[in-house]
């Protein structure tokens, strides 16, 4: 049951001055959906946006899903008020939260589609007993929070893994990636069986601030990557 | 010695996917300074914004004082964050650090201006020791990361002793109030010792959106009244 | 504006196994209140009785007001759960909420009302700007949570100091006490300012367990000792 | 080694007015062991009962296992204090203890048999290294501390596992299941591998108040569910 | 009522690698007491010594009062430990422990004298209701835990405050100051009120390494300081 | 590619009055490094020994490898510190790090070997995603921070495991083990994987005081056994 590929641009690396403008135009040129990283200073030593910024997104007219990825702790009381933002997906970090099934069906009770990220040396058994209740695996590629690294490449033995227990359940789940995604790694990471592709500043760096146009050149070379394979 | 009034939006009430463009004509109907809101889902239940979208305005142009109010705990690691931003002002909570005269000091030695926020109930004897250290004294006149409240009455009891300290050190210290300011009462307040007033919905929420003036009548009316005392 | 004194068993020290015949046999012999202990294990190294406790009173036929100190930290989550439960009065440590005025407000909200309570080191500074949210203040003459204690004797000028800011705000709020209250010292702490006085072992410990009227000539000499004065 | 079944009900939904009576109710009905669900509103967003309770049925003349389930984090504070209230088993979760093997050997040392006790999605590794310092494994099919809810499917699966974990230790170990068990479900939980089976509502709730043998036919249908087998 | 003045070398600047006979010697030199600096990584930045290290001063034969002071958070469970290592002094910041009364009394329970510290900031207020539980009163004159910082002069009217609270409760009370004490600055801090002092690099910093008395001069010179007055 | 035997001995167990000599004794009786065991009171419950003291021992001049094992929670902010005070390996508890794949690499950033502790019961998948990151696996064979305990029989089987791993991945890292090492038990633990073996009071309490070379047969004793095998 291959799913079609989908580029998610991660919104850290846009302008935030005017966000609903950079948003609009990454999504004209070709991106699928709206990666929304949220961080809260304590489960990882940053601050960025909350559920405030995902609303103005959607009454600015955004109407393509937006997936947030929550690096907060605890997670609970927050979700609620993500759900009523607009989100589509939102997804946590099983060392978040307490209570890992509880936390799923909270999402899903709020109208979203739920999910859970692994950091780079985070075992995948947080899955065993949840597979029914997860619609996105989330693998993170670099450590979320810290600026400035590159791809750990343990994680595509992870995306092999990762893969094998999607297809195991016979479910329909997304397997998504994030960190240090770029045109010339995006093909090799398809085939260890990622289907979701997150990007910050590989997309939101490229071209010239005036041009309106200038994300889509770099969304086509992923999208050809992506069809050529590794 | 008395201060020239200043206004300041809280951009809380903004609106975010166009930050930029906001700020600006905030600026261009009057305003002196923006006021920044940082909750961090701990401190306060709620998540905002932080240094990235801080630095977004710096780079979008603004160059009038940004005036960051951290409702977040604890309070040290971000401070250099948001100093390297572009923040002029950074205000914390007295219950959010343990060590209340460094955190003080760590703003100033970061090239900030520092100060302490008193939630309502907050005793005022935190600055019995540190008023040589502080820039600006706010007081909070509704409980911070809570929505739909009014001004509290008892906060013009507790602008009055505050000024009496500020006016008694003989120092150079902006005292700054925020929680339901509205042209209706910005003179009582000002009567009871405020000089900086910080108002979100009462200016963002003025005009209708396509109007690039929108915010001039407000902001205007604020300065009237005023100037009309109580 | 003298109030009736009132005498408020805490069931801390009743027999758990029939906690309804205890509290309907205490109130028959003279009771006016019930003082209902929650401690939490985090901010006392104890763990007592929660929301099910109290609502199984309700269910019981109890009529009396429940008079419910949180020894908890955080507060607010827990607070709606008493009320539904059926709490008359919810009082909490200053130190266990980040937003002291936002907690009274909640506890009204609830249709409850609020207290504020003091441990024995604690300054009454906390209640400077918040005497007109506040139905009771409750000063702790032991440390709560911790077994074993006695009356400290610095409580009563600490009572002088709290019933002269009552009486100043002219507001109708009660002044309790909790520790170490006996027949021998309710008169003196009356004298000092105290009209709510809890007692524990000193109700509960009396008599012989089979007989159904064995509080009543505890709290009929407790009555006589407030009666005389100090 | 086949253990004999135990039913064990859960006082959480018994009536707290009147608990001795109850609890001696439900034994005489044929109930083995008394469940004891302690939540401190930390580990759960729930209070409950503490020691003094579970003394309190010491004294009444309990003499039945008393099994003591603590959704409470930190764990090893309290562990003392309910061996010495009368506690026969304490189980805590693994994630609410740092030091995993050290608090069962603390259980242990104080007289008690120890268990580990496993949400919905926590992996079973935890019991790779501590199999013979555990007297009880317990999983859970609803995630603790949250209303209203049913059975997990997913735990079948759960049992079937922990069970060939048992058995291949040879070891004297309980299996028992907490969440959703009812006449209709228990035959085939024990055939996944249970062996101990909390029920609280399923008990308690069932038959008229004023009858003093309200809890024989649930138990006895309960009792015959498991001779049948699935 | 005034006191003999006491020199309290900071240990912190000693040599860690032969610390008993730094001690040794710098009493030889004529101090009075060992200043023993406890940090844990939360209450401050930084994590220094403990228990084991005080005990070993006392195994190497040192008699002289250890006067401890606690930089940790909580506080209550590691006081038992000092007392047992041969404490003569704890003292800790009121703002590390929700009981302050109950810790003051654990102290003296365990055979020690007993303090508050005050951080630069912090209010004098915590006095208000413990002055008879109170040993000694430490006043950071520096923030505890961070480098190269030195004497805040706002501490010298704090020790005044502090100088006619104890005079007023005519208790035997040392008033102890801590941070960028020096020969230099010694006889003013007396003349405020201060009767312990606190050294460390200040003294530990003197003379040569090789030097068996290079301890001397300096205290010598505090000595001549404190005699000849401000 | 076997590795040479290393013996670590703990400085928890030498004389902290006059570690340098104790340090300079036990290396010159045959130890190869310095194994340095740092508690916060927080991870565990006990505080030991900061980098002040690590920086001491290489300003006496020991230039022996120091092994830091961290029991403190978090991890990341006192890193920094001991690789500038001297340390070597740099390991720490999974639990204590929300970011362990982070924490490794910073350890390696700041010029030191790094690596994972288990605790008794901690499972070994911690290392399934990171072995390329790690220099060193430590496994505890008693639980850190508590005293008077002896080796834990079924750290045999997980050496066992954790050798396998190694051995599987070709990589350069070592297996300590720590905890209830003796002379009589050191060639088993030898035989089940490990190749670095600390030794607290098996070592340190050996001999009389007075002699310098009373470390000399205990560490000889250990050679013999490791050469003898089990």
């Amino acid at each position: 049951m291959a799913k079609a590929d989908l580029i998610a641009p991660s919104i850290l690396s846009a302008d935030f001055a005017r966000l609903g403008e950079e948003v609009t135009q990454v999504l004209a040129a070709g991106a699928d959906i709206v990666h929304f990283d949220v961080m809260d200073n304590h489960y990882v030593p940053n601050l960025t946006i909350g559920p405030l910024v995902c609303e103005a997104l959607r009454k600015h007219g955004i109407t393509a899903p937006i997936d947030v990825h929550l690096m907060v702790k605890p997670v609970d009381r927050i979700i609620p008020d993500f759900a009523k933002a607009g989100a589509d997906y939102i997804t946590f970090h099983p060392e978040a939260s307490d209570h890992i099934d509880r936390t799923l069906q909270l999402i899903r009770s709020e109208g979203c589609k739920s999910g859970l990220v692994f950091n780079p040396a985070t075992p995948l058994s947080y899955l065993d007993y949840v597979m029914d209740k997860v619609d996105m695996v989330l693998l993170m590629s670099v450590n979320p929070g810290f600026g400035g690294q590159s791809f750990i490449p343990a994680t595509l033995d992870k995306l092999r893994e990762a893969r094998r227990r999607i297809d195991a359940s016979g479910l329909d789940i997304r397997l998504e990636i994030d960190g240090g995604v770029k045109v010339d790694n995006i093909a090799e990471i398809k085939a260890a069986g990622a289907d979701t592709f997150v990007a910050g500043s590989a997309i939101f760096g490229a071209g010239r601030d005036e041009d309106p146009n200038r994300y889509d050149s770099v969304i086509r070379a992923m999208r050809e990557a992506l069809a050529r394979g590794a």
